[in-house]
């Protein structure tokens, strides 16, 4: 294991951001990679190992962006470690823009394929089971009740369930896309994804139409 | 709200396990009343509203069982809140056998129909999502690598996987239902389980034989 991934090890933290979710993430790039041109395979090893290291520091205080608290700690301990300035700075710009939820977009092209490497992993039914850890980490529900008793299909959501994230978020995340090899494996896992909600959606009104 | 209702809202501490689940057992246990004769619907009710209140002190200690627990906190509840001892020894023996991992079968119509009430909700999709809200609070994994760094489909895993727990128990819980209405709602959800497991299966595999 190199030292790297030691590093990576020790600052994950949860359920949706763990080992495995960085190692499908580098697996991911490695793919797209491989259909791209003249992308800087280190930069990129780096970048996707080290990309979700801020994400303590988000859940201590939300107000943090752990793509710009990553970069941040990423840059620091590659230059701490005998890496070189350029390294660094070239794989703490792929973190800080990696975030779905950013003004910043990617500009290398490690930067996009990281963008889309991680995206992939919030598509189709992984991205649905890792939404759900991610919801149960900070304590949100599936879905609200409105006025009525009835369940909304969560665009009106006052509170941020998991209705809300999937259709403010993982149903829009398919024409975000920056590379084609990344779109294409996307796009195969769509239906996975609207299915379960659907089905989520459906017997959930069906409880709460029971005896209304 | 009951003063039955406001005990259960004090005692529930995560989202696989939440007033929400709560309030669709009690839903799932009207309908299935209503299809069989003679349960008693107030027993039935102080049953659905208080079956999950011993989770808390199964958390804090892996060994407490919630279902002896939350028999024993509920009748001490009830008696002392002006309940009948009959009353309150009737809810507290549904309680007691509602668990799915038990030798302790449910005797009582009541206790069959919350049994039955409490399992559909860990049956199709909404099964999934809770399940996966539970992994996350105890800090578990979707699936395990092998030693080949495959992924296995949970029937060979050492750890407490999502893979494992949908195989040793979410795919076998659509043959162990009490009433006739339970199974059938049940049945019309097996599918939306079934196709989501093998998605996710589908999709970690094809990662995981990137680059191998």
């Amino acid at each position: 294991m190199s030292g790297i991934e030691q590093y990576m090890r020790e600052c994950m933290c949860d359920s949706a951001h763990d080992t495995q979710h960085v190692l499908r993430v580098q697996k991911y790039a490695t793919d797209i990679a491989a259909h791209e041109k003249g992308a800087d395979l280190a930069v990129l090893e780096a970048a996707c190992l080290l990309h979700d290291i801020g994400r303590a520091e988000q859940y201590a205080d939300l107000r943090v962006d752990h793509a710009a608290c990553g970069a941040i700690k990423a840059r620091r301990w590659l230059e701490a470690n005998g890496y070189k300035i350029e390294f660094a700075q070239a794989v703490a710009d792929c973190i800080e823009t990696h975030r779905f939820r950013s003004n910043d977009p990617p500009s290398s092209l490690e930067a996009k394929i990281l963008f889309d490497a991680d995206k992939l992993d919030a598509c189709g039914a992984m991205g649905m089971a890792r939404t759900l850890f991610y919801k149960a980490h900070v304590g949100l529900s599936l879905y609200m009740l409105d006025d009525s008793g009835a369940v909304p299909d969560g665009t009106t959501d006052s509170e941020d369930t998991f209705f809300r994230e999937y259709k403010f978020k993982l149903e829009k995340l398919y024409g975000r896309f920056y590379t084609r090899r990344g779109e294409e494996l996307a796009q195969s896992r769509r239906k996975a994804a609207g299915d379960f909600y659907e089905a989520l959606l459906r017997e959930a009104r069906e409880c709460h139409e029971i005896s209304k």
